[in-house]
């Protein structure tokens, strides 16, 4: 009964922090409609300042918001009841909304310098974001072709997990320090009279917008890294867990040994033993864990 | 001995990681200082530039460089025969060493503001640094009392060293991302005639800085966050664990459910389970994991 309690309290815990994380992503989408709409040109796409506002509106929403709720969607505990097939597909559709907005976020970048005749791709910014959006992009595909696709080996699947896990944890960090790179550039170049150092209102509202973001990252980084709240393993391999382990431990153990386990599962082929094996693979190949 | 092979293998893997670690540390301390010598004012402490360049050159030592280091120092394999006692103390004294430097790069940017009558603390930069380094300062403070000093019931060990972890790696992710803030506004601000958007060489040594200081948190964070690289369990407690479970999956179980542990050794007290319970708790509470 007390480790129900406790269950339950910690339930709690989980929706008041994905509360919080949606409440402070909302907020930065407002935000960054404000800081558009009330202190900028507003949007458009005629190659003016318009056009280069989709800019950080998209990336905020898409590459900052809509990317971290792909990373979680894994752990709302409403979802576990469905496949993990349908969820897979919930999280790559996520990521691929993700991308597409900021590919074409970064389009009206690109197009408003043009039209303006400003040098692309100078700045650090540029750099590590162009970068950032390559690797995400080839992490989808990635992802697709191994977890999505029925081909790749289970083997393989749980050797690159975690790799995916750490690429997409790390990207998504990179791409937060990204906005920050561009807020600084942004309101240096646009802040002038009065200037960003003299604290105009507009440069306290979208320093918030960035403080949020920062908060909004590590929400999203807790809850993803927290192996207690992850999907429970399907009722199906649940009983093939090695004796005296718990649910949290066997997941990571499995996907984290998985180079040494394929050593010995090539002694036990065409036993019982090398099928119990697999099926741990099959679980530790669909699983992710850092 | 194909196991064995293999360990071999991986330990490799490690040692070549570390050392493109230390490299691409070492290559941005030394492209700080070509930075702050060859382009700018080189290093001073008068109230002018020079004063200001100690900034980013204690920041990438400090704050980056040998903050990442201790991250990863209980990683190194050949420090497993010391006490966990003095590695504790090493990793404590390099956060030490790199809070001073942080304190006294900081410092070096509010005297010269000062000097010059420029405000402090209105960019997006300081805001995210400043409160970077409270946090950094508190982590320490907190990790002190609970980890080295020996009053800190093994209880609250073990429900704190996730949190430890957790605070440590995304504290340091924040550091880089404000470095990127800062290199993106000193080039601005900086550079002028030719300008940042013409690409000076100045512009392409300093952004490549930047990617460096992306690179070096990356890997850092890799090294940290792959189980089968810790720092291997004590003799005295190897015993204790679980039949079926390896170190890994072990030790990460027996921090992660350290809660629902609680409840059950509440009802042991004085057996020999409790006693096991205590140790493995005891274990818990030294180990770091994610």
């Amino acid at each position: 009964a007390a480790l129900g309690a406790r269950k339950m309290e910690d339930h709690g815990r989980f929706l008041a922090l994905l509360a919080s994380t949606l409440l402070v992503g909302f907020v930065s989408v407002i935000l960054s409609l404000v800081w558009v709409f009330h202190y900028r040109e507003g949007l458009s796409w005629d190659g003016d300042l318009g056009e280069f506002n989709w800019h950080p509106v998209l990336i905020i929403t898409g590459f900052v918001f809509i990317q971290g709720i792909a990373i979680i969607v894994y752990r709302l505990p409403w979802t576990w009841k469905c496949s993990k097939l349908l969820m897979k597909f919930i999280h790559a559709g996520l990521n691929t909304i993700a991308m597409i907005l900021a590919i074409v976020s970064m389009v009206a970048v690109f197009d408003y310098h043009n039209a303006k005749n400003t040098p692309n791709m100078y700045s650090l910014h540029s750099w590590i974001g162009l970068t950032a959006l390559i690797f995400y992009s080839l992490q989808l595909v990635l992802g697709f072709a191994v977890f999505l696709l029925p081909f790749a080996p289970v083997h393989l699947r749980a050797v690159l997990m975690p790799i995916h896990v750490y690429s997409g944890l790390t990207i998504f960090a990179t791409v937060i320090a990204t906005a920050l790179m561009g807020i600084t550039e942004k309101l240096v170049f646009s802040l002038r009279n009065p200037a960003y150092s003299s604290s105009p209102p507009e440069a306290t509202l979208v320093n918030c917008l960035g403080l949020l973001l920062v908060v909004f990252g590590s929400l999203i980084l807790w809850m993803a890294s927290r192996p207690h709240w992850k999907r429970p393993l399907e009722e199906n391999t649940k009983v093939l867990r090695p004796i005296g382990g718990t649910p949290e431990g066997t997941e990571v153990e499995s996907t984290m040994t998985s180079s040494s386990n394929a050593d010995k599962s090539d002694l036990r082929i065409n036993t019982e033993a090398a099928r119990k094996q697999n099926l741990k693979f099959d679980e530790a190949g669909q699983r992710s864990t850092m």
